[in-house]
C-alpha cells in the first residue's frame, strides 16, 4: 500500500495466473497450454520478421491479420477485433460492452478473471450458480441484466453448451450485449460465430493460445457486429494503439493459413483427452464431460488440495482452485501421451 | 454509436497515431522510428524464440527482462515494471498513480495521448501552458495538484529539461506522484533515474521503440520506488497477465545487453539531427533545440499544413498537428543521411 496509489488500486484483487515454474522434467498440466508446438509455418513467419523492419511500428489496425481471420470465419474484416491475448480482448469488452446500470451476469464457477475485470472497471455483477452437476442452464440468464458473458466450453469445468441453446438465449435477450468466450471451443465445442449475422448483440471471443499453441505470442480476437467491434476499437485506441508486435501478427496469420496442421493437432488433443478421461475414471475419478483441452475431475476419497500437492511433489503440475464448490476438483490439461502416462503413474502411486 | 456500448465508450476521443501507409519509396519521418535497425543480437534472440516453446505462456512477470533492465539502470528488479510499449505502461500509470481528487498537471503542448488516458480513466487534468518559446517552466507545476506528468524531452517540441530542474520540482512536490516520460531521453536528455533512490514519488517511463529501434516489438518499462511498481503490477494483473510475448521479452533482453550497438546508433542519430537542423535553418526554418530523434520546426513564410501536404506529394511523410499554437510547425523524425537529403531536396523544391 502506498499513499501515491489511486483509490482504484487499493481496491483491486488481481487475477492469479497458473504458475510458470522452472522445475526440471516438469509435467506441466496447469495452464491449458497445447502439448504440441505451433505450426511450422507460423514459426517460419515469426523468424522471418526478425529483421530491420522491427524498427517500425506494427500496423495498429492489424489489417492483414483481421482480413485473414475474416476469411477463415466467413465474416468481414470490420467484424474482427484483435488484441494482446484474449485476456486483453476481454478487458476491452468489459469496459466497452459489459458495463451498464444493471448487473452483468456470469456463472458462479467460471473463468476467475471475470470478477477481476468487474472490480477494475467498476461493473456490478451477479454470479449465477451452475446446477448441481456443474451444468449451465441458459434459462437462468433470462432475466433483467445489463449484459451477459458465458464461456463455452465453460472453464474450469470443460462442459459445453450446444449452439442451439446460445441461439435460444440470444432470441430472448436481444437488448443486452452477450459475450461468448470460446477460448476452448476448437476442442469439441460448437462456435456461436454463425449466429453473429442475425444477432447484433453477440460478441464471440477466441484465442490463439490454446488450439493454435501460440500462448507465447499473445494473440486473441473477437468477432461480432461491426458496431460492437467499433466500440472495442475506441477503447483500445484510448489505451494502447499498437498491442500486437509485428512478430505476433505475422505468426498469427501463418497459423490461420495452415489449417491442415491445426486440424491434425486438435484431433490429436481430443483423442488424448478421451484416453486421459478413461484412465482417470479407471482410478476412481469423477470426470466431467469435457469439450476443452483439459478435464475437471474429483476423486471421492481424496481432497483436491492434497492430490495437487502430492502430484507436485512428483513434478506433475495441475491446477487446483481453493474456491467454494470446486475445492476438491483438479483441472488437468490434456498433455502428450508421455505426459498422460506420467500423470497416471503418479496418481496410481498416490492413491 | 451502438445501444450496446457502455456510457464510457460514447465519451471517448481516441488517440490517433501517426499513419503507417504503404507508399513505394516513402521517406517516413512521421512516427519517430529509428532510421537504423535493431541490434543484430536482438534479432538473433527473437528468431531463436520461434520454436516449440511458443506453445507456452511467457513469464507473466518478465523476470529475466526486469533483471536485465535493473542491472543496466543500477536499480533492483522490484523497481522495474515492463509493459506492451510505453503506451501501455503509461496507461497503467494513469490508472494506478495519476488519478486523484485534485487534477493531474501536464503541459498544454505535449504527448497527445495524455488527455486521452484522462478521459478513459475519468481523471481531471489541467494543461499548463509552455512559455512563448515552447519551454517548460517547472515553477508552473509548484501548486496544488493530484499528480504531475512531464515528458522529458517534451514531445512534439524535443526540448529537454536538465535533471537539476526535475530534482528541484521533486523537492517541493514530495506528496504527489510525478511521472517523467523519457521516451526520447537517449538522444540527448538527462534521465531522472538517478533521482529515484531519494524520491519515492518519482516514476520514470522509457521505451525500446525509439533509441533501441524496436517499435515493432512493443516493449516499454517504468522505473521507480518498489511501492509505485507494485501499484502498476496490481492494475496490470487485473487487466492482462501476459502482455509481453516470449519473442518480445527475448529481443528486449538481447538489445539491452548489446550496449556497444546502442551507443553507436544513438550517436549516429544525434549527428544526423545536427546536420538536419543546420539544413533546415539554412532554408529559413525556425528550429527548436532538440534532445530527441526529431525536430520541431516552422517556416515563417509557409503554413504547416501546406508544407506537410506538399512534402507528402513528394513521398516525404512528416507529422503535422492541427492544434492551437503549433499548427504551423512540423515534427520531423531524424532519418538516415539519404532520407535527410530527400527531405531537404523536397523542401528546396517547395520553398
Amino acid at each position: 500500500m502506498s499513499r501515491y496509489w489511486s483509490a482504484l488500486v487499493r481496491e483491486l484483487k488481481p487475477y492469479v495466473p497458473g504458475e510458470q515454474p522452472r522445475i526440471p522434467d516438469l509435467v506441466k498440466l496447469n495452464t491449458n497450454e497445447n502439448p504440441y508446438g505451433p505450426s511450422p509455418r507460423a514459426l517460419a513467419a515469426i523468424a522471418a520478421e526478425a529483421g530491420d523492419d522491427l524498427r517500425l511500428y506494427p500496423d495498429p489496425e492489424a489489417t492483414a491479420l483481421r482480413e485473414t481471420l475474416a476469411r477463415y470465419h466467413g465474416v468481414r474484416p470490420e467484424q474482427v477485433f484483435v488484441g494482446n491475448g484474449s485476456d486483453e480482448v476481454l478487458a476491452h469488452a468489459f469496459a466497452a460492452l459489459l458495463k451498464h446500470e444493471r448487473p452483468l451476469l456470469f456463472p458462479d464457477i467460471t473463468y476467475s478473471f471475470y470478477p477481476v475485470y468487474c472490480r477494475l472497471f467498476g461493473i456490478g455483477f451477479e454470479a449465477v450458480p451452475l446446477d448441481e452437476g456443474f451444468g449451465l442452464r441458459t434459462a437462468d440468464y433470462v432475466r433483467q441484466a445489463g449484459a451477459i458473458i458465458l464461456p463455452n466450453p465453460n472453464a474450469p469445468t470443460g462442459v459445453a453448451l450446444p449452439r442451439a441453446e446460445i441461439e435460444a438465449l440470444l432470441r430472448v435477450q436481444p437488448d443486452v450485449p452477450v459475450v461468448i468466450d470460446e477460448a476452448y471451443v476448437d476442442f469439441g465445442g460448437e462456435s456461436a460465430i454463425p449466429l453473429i449475422a442475425k444477432h447484433p448483440n453477440l460478441l464471440v471471443v477466441q484465442t490463439m493460445s490454446k488450439s493454435r499453441a501460440l500462448a507465447g505470442l499473445r494473440v486473441g480476437y473477437a468477432i461480432g457486429d461491426a458496431a460492437l467491434i467499433e466500440g472495442l476499437v475506441r477503447v483500445k485506441d484510448s489505451f494502447n494503439s499498437y498491442p500486437l508486435a509485428r512478430t505476433s501478427q505475422a505468426g498469427a496469420i501463418a497459423s490461420v493459413e495452415d489449417d491442415a496442421y491445426f486440424q491434425d493437432r486438435r484431433a490429436a488433443v481430443i483423442a488424448s483427452r478421451t484416453r486421459m478421461e478413461a484412465e482417470l475414471r479407471r482410478l476412481g475419478f469423477e470426470v466431467l464431460p469435457s469439450a476443452a483441452n483439459f478435464v475437471f475431475a474429483r476423486h471421492p476419497e481424496h481432497e483436491g488440495a492434497t492430490l495437487a500437492k502430492a502430484l507436485r511433489e512428483r513434478a506433475v503440475l495441475v491446477r487446483h482452485f481453493a474456491a467454494p464448490r470446486i475445492s476438491d476438483h483438479l483441472r488437468i490439461t490434456v498433455g502428450t501421451d508421455r505426459q498422460i502416462n506420467r500423470l497416471i503413474a503418479a496418481l496410481e502411486e498416490i492413491l
